[in-house]
């Protein structure tokens, strides 16, 4: 039995399923898939995950995919283990976990995840030449959105109050892969971004 | 105090939360949000949703955005409020409602959206003619992730097994306004697809 995540760690939606073992403090075995030998897309792993990506999950029998999904799932099947990732102690705590979450999924991820094709997966995978214009194009949107985080941390701790949540941990791998690209500086450059990033996340993959 | 729904039901994203308490038979007040106006951008309605977008709700004093998140709100706090949206009487039906949900919001939604706007609301707003390329594009990718569903939903009656529940309801704006559309025939020519969306769905908005 036991939690199996099937990806690689250089994938950043693997990462984010990687974090919320370690944060609950799960045990785990990391199943490499051979994405360059396009293992992802044969009949083993589409039983897995049917759309063909990584990361895959299993609980025992238990299979589950997507990374947001997965990591709904370690939320509620090991609610008692470790932190708590979906707090509802009251109502509003409720609502800014899943409205930030939410935030996460569908306007700072879409933006991010284009961004660091761009600058860090293009170029290595062959697929390309880095396009500035794009780059400065996804830098301007991405701004936007943390604009808004940025107001949203000065009268907020983590992103639900004053607990770590499933809101925070669903933005880390994209926030660690922007860290290592001069467009760290679009984190570095809004003050309440960068003091939750910084010495207010205790986490570390 | 009570519920309140704070958009228009042209938009899919908001029919979604109409969706949800529809089916939990909780009862909501609906507050219209002036679009052409601007009203979504103007401070009143970012004190809601700070990405300016539509819906937002209200719970007394709890406020939550993004069509999602609210109605994982409802489900979560409304959990013994009509049918449970959350089913996880065991470890597999959770990963199954969480799986596929998360194929709504990441792999199907993200296509539908795109050619919903090309096909309704890029004419009906003025916002130029639907552009048959795009159509034709999207169709096909939309297409993909339908073959998915059709081999899914031949095994199982609901997307997360014998029980309606949130991974189903959140499908249900994008497929209901593709059927109004030409586009239908991708949901017709699927007989699993069609046969969910059908007779196998009780749900009316």
């Amino acid at each position: 039995m036991g939690l199996k995540v099937y990806g690689v760690t250089l994938s950043p939606n693997v990462l984010r399923v990687v974090a919320a073992l370690n944060e609950k403090g799960l045990d785990f075995e990391l199943v490499p898939v051979d994405l360059a030998a396009g293992a992802h897309k044969k009949p083993e792993f589409l039983a897995l995950n049917p759309f063909g990506q990584v990361p895959a999950f299993e609980d025992g029998d238990v299979r589950v995919f997507d990374s947001r999904a997965i990591n709904r799932y370690i939320a509620t099947q090991y609610k008692q283990t470790g932190l708590d990732l979906i707090p509802s102690k009251t109502p509003t705590v409720l609502a800014a976990v899943e409205s930030w979450a939410e935030a996460e999924a569908q306007q700072f991820s879409p933006v991010a995840s284009k961004l660091l094709f761009e600058i860090i997966f293009k170029p290595m995978f062959g697929l390309g030449a880095t396009d500035p214009a794009a780059v400065d194009s996804l830098s301007a949107d991405l701004g936007k959105v943390l604009d808004v985080y940025e107001a949203h941390l000065s009268k907020s701790k983590y992103f639900a109050g004053d607990e770590f949540s499933l809101a925070d941990l669903n933005h880390m791998p994209a926030f660690s892969a922007l860290m290592t690209t001069p467009k760290g500086e679009l984190i570095a450059a809004r003050p309440h971004v960068k003091a939750w990033w910084g010495p207010g996340s205790e986490v570390v993959f």
